[in-house]
């Protein structure tokens, strides 16, 4: 309990981000309130910053600042090699890794019947676009090792049969179960340059 | 890696909250960039508000709006009892458990031979004006069960020997709903050494 609204709205906020309960919630505003001018002050700066600036990248579902992100309009990225991945998360924890050294195509989740998330909702139709327009050779399904990412994989394979490119996925390193943002970055160097056909 | 400084900057900052490390602060990163309207802006806003606003009770170390709390200027809580913790989270706790009806007085931390903490560093001599002051009868010492937490409550009450005040502490004991197997040994022993005739 704290005496003022505010403090409270702020506990209640904080505690609805992924990763923060309750408790640390609490405990990072008491922190903030301590670091007020090194930390709460440019936090709030910078969020109101990223709220009007971030936007998805209209052909990769990135997270940058342009319509258009960097690595999709820098041409040294541009050498036939598009990633599929799920989510912004996975893409950074390949850049993280620094192996990948072509384009990304962010799914945005994975086919799921439960969920009603079919190919429309995925940016498959996008994906398919992209391979013709960006004179593609090889897709890499850096999906997760889950069952609907898997599943996602499957189908992406099954519809890029006949459309002449190789697609591989992420094979060796790769634990069942295992989440790509978990993983440390030798393992999913690793995995890339283990990858196999399909 | 993102491609924008803001983007990186606010990952950042946010994995310098407790609670958080980087892969936590990129999950909750891009969660307020999905969340910008409902989330992002609000939480921008609040955190400005609280910055402007949130200051330490004068009297108690309690986080709250105004130069003294509101638990210090109620007249309801004026029973004699004040009771002493640790830090703000800690009184938080106590305020949650509904129980209390006195006042509080926030030592900012445990006394620390090693990190060179001493009284004066602990808000112990407005403890002992406030004594005198609002006529306190019983000072009870809910500080956490660490050597730290205990010789600070050692040494309060050794302060308080001839101030003609009861000076009491949150019993020990086995937690409501705790599993005797689950708990450390040190737990076991104080709860056996206060049990009582049933
Ligand atoms: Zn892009
Ligand atoms: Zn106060």
């Amino acid at each position: 309990m704290s005496s003022t609204k505010d403090i409270d709205a702020l506990i209640e906020m904080m505690a609805k981000l992924p990763g923060l309960g309750p408790r640390s919630a609490r405990r990072a505003v008491l922190h903030m309130i301590k670091k007020r001018a090194l930390l709460m002050i440019p936090l709030s700066d910078t969020l109101q910053n990223v709220a009007a600036t971030a936007r998805e990248c209209l052909n990769c579902g990135n997270i940058g600042t342009s319509d258009v992100c960097d690595i999709c309009t820098s041409h040294k990225r541009a050498n036939g090699e598009i990633c599929v991945v799920e989510d912004v998360a996975d893409l950074w924890a390949m850049e993280r890794s620094g192996v990948f050294k072509g384009r990304y195509h962010v799914l945005g989740g994975t086919l799921s019947a439960l969920d009603a998330v079919g190919p429309e909702e995925l940016r498959i139709p996008k994906l398919m676009t992209r391979i013709a327009d960006e004179h593609i050779t090889e897709v890499i399904l850096a999906l997760n090792a889950t069952i609907d990412g898997q599943t996602t994989a499957h189908y992406i394979a099954g519809e890029l049969e006949t459309r002449g490119v190789a697609v591989t996925s992420l094979a060796q390193g790769v634990p069942i179960g295992g989440e790509l943002d978990y993983l440390d970055d030798g393992t999913i160097s690793a995995a890339l340059k283990a990858r196999k056909a399909l």
